[in-house]
């Protein structure tokens, strides 16, 4: 079940028409190949316990076979600065830690059974320990923040830890709630996704050091690229392709979530549609052919074509917020993410 | 439904042989009264947020009638040195910040309806609500403590909260198992409850510039206060009286919880009684009587009674590295709040 995206009558963003959102993290892997090599090195020793299920459930987390795009941000803008210290290392390593014990207590929430095609430790483990070792991993990440030094990073990652949990908690009010508005729907994914790559990469240019309007820059790269980035994924959930996210599409619909394809969808509903809306987001009931007509009205109405419109327009405003900043192999490389994100599914 | 404490044949340390735990309490709080009250506009403050769910929940917590023991911790260790600045009520608002946030969570996952006699959280507002929440209160906590500004500070703290979280997944490991001992159960205690003790009254001394030999005797009279104040807590789970901890007696027992009366009980059960425990903890079924017979067993085999003694024992360790640091009122005050804790339910 798939639907073409609607992204091929222009160009997206600087992104060379051959290059792939894979292709773009692989590059910018290969580029901060070391500093990543320490980044797993520093998460797994903050990992060690003798409470045996600890490393255990942790290490299920961390070779999950996340992308590793957060601490990436982190890395590159620091290095973009010149920044030649190891401190940038456990920032980042701090900030796959805040983003893992998010997925952890995420997935004990939602209920969910498969992350990135694998079982979610909720589901291996338990829910009771998923939250516990979610609290663990938090308090690690907080330690290994301590440990880099700087009283106006620690301010930065924990006032975006603090907004992750509010935007999650926005969320949950959003669920199965049809008023949910596009204002309402933007400021969920400002907070739960926006919020930390804004401080993965805000906190790599503070620690090297960057001028005042240059880790603004960052920030509002960061910032951006999360929310353009959160848009693709809802957009995906609905027109993607299972192996490409590692979840199944759907998802979100199966959960009742107001993503923005949906609030579109309802808000351009026809009168005879709504009730169709209300069943199966309102109140939870869905039948068996329910995804497939929300996909046709999707696509009558333009749904997923202009959420990633919206994608594309934030990704537009995260390469703005970078051009401010010195031009190298590490620019390029943030620059080629936001604009390869645009086409995740192509 | 109580059994007497056995305390009554020694007089416990150092405590007035009229003053009681209450009245402990009560000294040590009109003591820090002024900066009491800033804690509790700092909590308040910072649980600020606009989506209502986040204030009323943290409300619900803060309101619930605890005892503010951490925070007074900290705020008499910090006083105790003569300080006189106003990072110790951040700090004192982080510890209790941390130690609802853990309560939230700790709810969740041992399914409880009540706390302190009032419905619990993840009762009114759902297992979901009180993990995002107690995330957020958790994140407010570590703004706090970055807003003290002293590193070390927030090492010491950092590092108690997952000391806490690894102590609370050794717990889960205990529970329902015969086979915890002593060392285990010490290990669980020092971990889910000593370290934000000592974390807290630690933080007090750094703060205010104590010299090292008295930040570690106000960090070891955390700990081991905790220590017996937990000890304490889980004899009065089988003696005490309902209405003196908001507790219903016996909560742990219909858990299956391995507390040190349940320990030793089963260590010095006789043969043919082994299999009454495997039925009420190992294989979790009670029926009723169940409590009555256990409680018997406790008292025939000295269980509560050594345990209380365990409690003293880390009371007079914690009023010992007490002897280190100044002597004036506030010293004083902390004395008594362990002293009279071995008292707590007579």
């Amino acid at each position: 079940m798939s639907v073409r995206l609607a992204t091929s009558s222009q160009e997206t963003a600087a992104a060379p028409a051959t290059l792939t959102f894979t292709d773009a993290v692989l590059a910018l892997r290969a580029l901060v190949a070391n500093d990543l090599t320490a980044v797993n090195e520093q998460i797994l020793e903050r990992m060690d316990s003798s409470v045996a299920l600890i490393p255990d459930l942790a290490g299920h987390l961390v070779n999950a076979g996340g992308k590793r795009i957060r601490p990436m941000l982190t890395l590159a803008a620091a290095r973009l600065f010149g920044y030649d210290g190891d401190h940038h290392v456990k920032l980042a390593a701090a900030v796959e830690l805040i983003h893992g014990a998010t997925l952890l207590h995420d997935d004990v929430v939602d209920g969910s059974a498969l992350r990135r095609g694998a079982q979610t430790a909720n589901i291996i483990w338990g829910n009771k320990e998923s939250v516990l070792v979610g609290d663990f991993i938090f308090s690690r990440a907080f330690e290994l923040m301590v440990a880099a030094g700087d009283l106006r990073v620690l301010q930065v990652l924990s006032r975006a830890s603090g907004v992750i949990a509010e935007g999650e908690v926005l969320q949950l009010t959003t669920q199965n709630n049809l008023d949910t508005d596009f204002e309402t729907y933007i400021s969920v994914i400002e907070a739960k996704t926006a919020a930390l790559f804004a401080g993965a990469s805000h906190a790599g240019a503070i620690i090297a050091g960057a001028d005042e309007d240059q880790v603004a820059a960052l920030r509002d790269y960061g910032r951006f690229f999360g929310v353009a980035y959160q848009l693709i994924d809802d957009a995906l959930d609905y027109a993607g392709f299972e192996d490409s996210l590692g979840k199944a599409v759907g998802d979100d619909f199966r959960e009742g979530k107001m993503t923005l394809p949906v609030v579109y969808a309802v808000a351009r509903a026809k009168p005879d549609e709504k009730s169709f809306w209300r069943r199966v987001i309102a109140e939870n009931r869905r039948d068996d052919g329910d995804l497939e007509q929300a996909l046709t009205y999707m696509e009558r109405d333009d749904a997923i074509a202009d959420t990633i419109a919206c994608g594309r327009r934030y990704a537009e405003r995260a390469l703005n917020a970078l051009g401010k900043a010195p031009q190298n192999a590490f620019s390029a490389a943030l620059a080629d993410l936001v604009a390869t994100s645009l086409a995740r599914a192509s």
